[in-house]
C-alpha cells in the first residue's frame, strides 16, 4: 500500500505507532551561542516529534550567551510564544502594528512568562553577565520563523537594493554592505 | 463608555493596554506538592494574563512530591500538551481512544519531550527519589482540566452510584467509599 | 495515477462519486445490548460515508437494554453530542471541569434533547423497564471514544498499579483485580 | 455588573447555569405539515438551548405530509446535515456546485442515513402514502436556513423582475405571478 | 519518491517552488459576455495559482455586457465576496436568510464597494448601457459556485419535476419547459 | 437594552441593519503618494464596512508613485494577500522562512496577479514612469500591518539601540540615525 499523507507529512498506520512517536530527548541540552548575534533556538516541532501533525503546538528551548546574546528582531507567521526564563535577565519586547507601533517591553528575570503574540515582531536580549534560558511554548506545529534583519538583507537572491534604500532611508553604499553581511 | 467583550472577557481598550497584560511572574517558585496525590499544576492561562485572550496557547509548570508525586490520570477538553522535564525522572502516558486503548508510555528524565494529544487521558508519575519538576506547553488559551477520579467519583452533586457501579464494575460499597474519598 | 488523500482518507476522483458515497442503511435496527454494560452504539462516521470527509458532522443510534442499560462514563476527544430519546427514559449527565466538577444531569423522556458538550465524561442510563434507544449528532467526522473505565483500567499495556492506585485511592489488590475486568 | 456576551448572546455566570441550559423537551411531536408545500421544521438550535453556544451543532425533526409533502431546495449557510429517516419513505437529493451540476439522489427508507454538504441546495420529498419523519444532525450552532424559491421570489423588498425574468428565462408576466406566489 | 498532498493537491517539493507558482497573468482580459445571461467570471482559485493552498483566499474579475449583463442569482458555498465597481453601474443584492428573507441592494458605480456573505443568493446586474467590469476577493482558496437556476432546473440529472412543480408552485409544463431552457 | 458585541465590535440589531451596512464608497479615488516612500493603501476592512465583521475578507486598493513608489516590506499577521495590477508595473516579492530565506519576486504588468502568503515579508515597487495601481484582496476582516523599517526603528518606545545594532549589525550611530529618521 502507497503512504497516506496528512498536512504534507506521512502519516503512520495506527498499528506502527510507537511511544518514540511522540517522543524527542535532550532538551536540557545548552545550545552553542558562541556565534553573533548570541543566541541559539532549540525548536521541538513536528519535523521533530512526528506524534505532533495537526496538534497545533511546539515547544521551544532558547539559550543566550553571557553580556549581549540576542535573539534578534523576528516573527512567527502562524504563531503565538508564551516563554518563561529559566536562567538569567531578559530585555523582551514586541512591537505592535499600524499605526501604533508600540513597543511592549519588560525586563524578566527567573520564573517571568511573558507572551509574543502572533505574527508581530519581537525579540529577547540576554542584559545579564551569565547565560540566560528560556523556555517558550508555540501555538503551532510548525511556527515558521521570520528572522528580520535576515529576511530583508540576507534573502537568496538579494531584494533589490533600490527598494531596500528607499525603505529604510539608507544610501545604497549602505545597503550593499549590508546585504553583504547578512548573505549565507 | 460600556465595556467590550472578546469570548466572554473584557477586551481592554487598545490605548490602555501595558505590557504587564502580557507578563506573568513566579513560575520559578515549586507549587505545595505535600497533599495527596502529591504534584501540583501552576497553570499560565488567560486568567493569569489578560493578553492571551484569542492566542490560543497557554503555559504550565508542574511540580511532583519525590517517591511516587502523581498528576493523575486527566484530560484537556481543548488542549494537547507539549511536556519536557525540568528536574526528576517521570513515568508518563496517555491512552488512546476506542477500540485500541493503547496506552504510550515512556520513562522521562531531564530533557526529554513528550506530547499528549488533545482529549486523551493522560498522567505524569515521579518515579525518582527527589522532587521533579516539568513544563508544559498547551495548545488553548483555557485548556480545561477533566480530572477522571474526581469528575468521575467527586462531582457535585454525585453520578449514581448505580451509574459508577455498573460502569466501574464495583459493588455499590466500593462505589459509595470512592465517592466518599472524592467528595469535599 | 496514485491515490489523492484528504485527512489521510482515499479522496474520490470527482468523476467517480455516486449518491451512495453520501448514504449508510440500516440505522433503523437495534443494536446488541445483552452485553454488560447493556448499550450499543451504531456510530455513523467517515468510515462509514466517505462523503463526510472534511465536513465536520456524524450521527449515532444508541440502544439501551431495560432495566440498567448503560452507556458508561466517556468522552468524546474531537465532539459535541446532541442527543435525542426516541423511547424510553435515560437518566442522563456530564461533568464540568476543574476546580467545579459539576454534575449537570436529567431525566430524558421521548422527544427531550440535551447537549454534551466537547470532551466532557457523560453517560446515559436506562431506568426505565422497557428498551431505551437514542438518536445523537455529533460535531466531528471522527468525534473518538474515550470510555472512561475501560481506558484507565483496561489499557493495552496495562497503566502501572502504583499509578492507579494512588489515583483512585485504592489498594493495590483492588486495582489489580479491576484491571482483570477490563483487559481482554 | 452588566451581562457578558460570546458570539453576540448572552454568556451566563457559570454559577447561574443548570441543567436546563443543555435541554430542550418535546422533539417526539410531529410538526404541522398541513400547510404548502407540506413538511414542516422544528430545529434545535442555540436560540432553543443557550448550552449549544460555541458547541457547533444542532438537531432537527422534520415531518411531512403524507404523498408528496416536501421540504423544497434550500441551502444551510453554514451547515453540513446528516438525515436519518424515522418513518416513511422520502426521495431526497443534493446538487453539486459549478460547472457539473450533478444531482446526487436517492429514495430513502426507515434507517437509511444521507449527507447534504454544506452550502449545497437540496430537497427532501414525501413519495409515500403515509405521513414521514426525519431527524438530523447539522453542523452549527445556527445553521442558516435559505430557502431558493422564497429567497429568489419572496424576498423583501422584491429583487427587481428585470433579474429574475433574464435569471429564470421567463417572462416577466410569469416572474410577477411567482413574486406575488411568495410575498408576505 | 511519491508526491505529497495537501487538501488533495499535489504539494511541491519546497526546493522546486517558482515565483510562477503565485503567479497568475491576463485579468486584464475582459471575458466574453456575449453569451445569456451577459456575464463573465475569471476565477484566480487554487486552480489557477498552486501556491494558494491551504491560504484561504481567491480572486476573481467579472465582466457584463451593456444594458443587462447579469450575474444570476448564486452562492458560493464556501466564500464570502468583497466586490468593487472598476467601469460602469451595477445593481447588485443579497437576500437573507429565514425566517426574513430581507434583500440588501445597492446601485454600485465605479469605486463603490460592496460586501456578499458566505452562503447568501446574491446578484449583479448591469444596468448602464456600456460594459461593466468588477474585481472582487473570495474568503476561499475554492469558493464553489452554485448557479441558483442553473442548480434547480438544470442539474444532471434533472431533479423531479414534481418536487419542483410544488416548491415554485408551478406547473409541471412550466417546470419541463424550464428544465429544458436549462439542461446541458 | 445594552449593545451587544461580537469580536469587540458593535453588533447590531438585525432589524436595524442596512445596505450601507455592507457598503463603501470611493475606491477609485487614488490614494496620494507624494509621501516618502511613494505608496498609499486604501483598506477598506471592518472599521469602513461593519457588515464585514466575522467574515474574514477585506479589499485594498494601493496606489504608487511613478519611478520608484514604494510599498515597503512589510507583514499582515493575519492575512494572505492576493494582488492584481491595475495601471502600471511593478517589481514584487516575498521571503520564505528560516532556514531558506528565498526571494519570490516578478515583475507585474497590467493583469498579472500574485500571491503574498500570510506572515511573510513582501513589497511592491513601482519601475515604471507612471503612476501604477493595485487592488488586492487580503484573507481577514483586520489584516494587520507590520511595516519593518517602522516597527523596528520606529515603535513608541524604540526598541534599545544595543538590541538592534546588534541584530543588523550596525555602529550604535547609523541605529541612533535610523531611529530619528522613523520616528515622529
Amino acid at each position: 500500500m502507497s503512504e497516506v499523507f496528512v498536512n504534507g507529512l506521512v502519516c503512520k498506520n495506527p498499528k506502527d505507532i510507537k511511544p518514540e512517536d511522540f517522543f524527542f530527548p535532550g532538551l536540557d541540552k545548552a545550545g552553542d551561542t558562541s556565534k553573533n548575534p548570541g543566541s541559539n533556538v532549540t525548536l521541538v516541532n513536528v519535523e521533530k516529534i512526528a506524534g505532533l501533525n495537526t496538534l497545533r503546538i511546539s515547544l521551544a528551548r532558547i539559550d543566550f550567551a553571557p553580556n549581549g546574546g540576542l535573539n534578534p528582531p523576528h516573527t512567527h507567521p502562524r504563531a503565538t510564544e508564551i516563554l518563561t526564563v529559566m536562567e538569567g535577565t531578559l530585555y523582551v519586547g514586541f512591537v505592535t502594528s499600524a499605526p501604533d507601533f508600540k513597543l511592549f517591553s519588560k525586563v524578566l528575570n527567573k520564573g517571568d512568562v511573558f507572551v509574543f503574540p502572533k505574527g508581530l515582531i519581537h525579540f529577547q536580549f540576554n542584559i545579564g553577565a551569565v547565560p540566560a534560558v528560556a523556555f517558550a511554548g508555540l501555538s503551532s506545529q510548525n511556527p515558521g520563523l521570520v528572522t528580520v534583519a535576515k529576511a530583508v538583507f540576507g534573502s537568496n537572491p538579494p531584494i533589490s537594493d533600490d527598494v531596500l534604500a528607499k525603505a529604510f532611508q539608507l544610501d545604497k553604499k549602505t545597503v550593499d554592505w549590508l546585504q553583504a553581511q547578512f548573505s549565507n
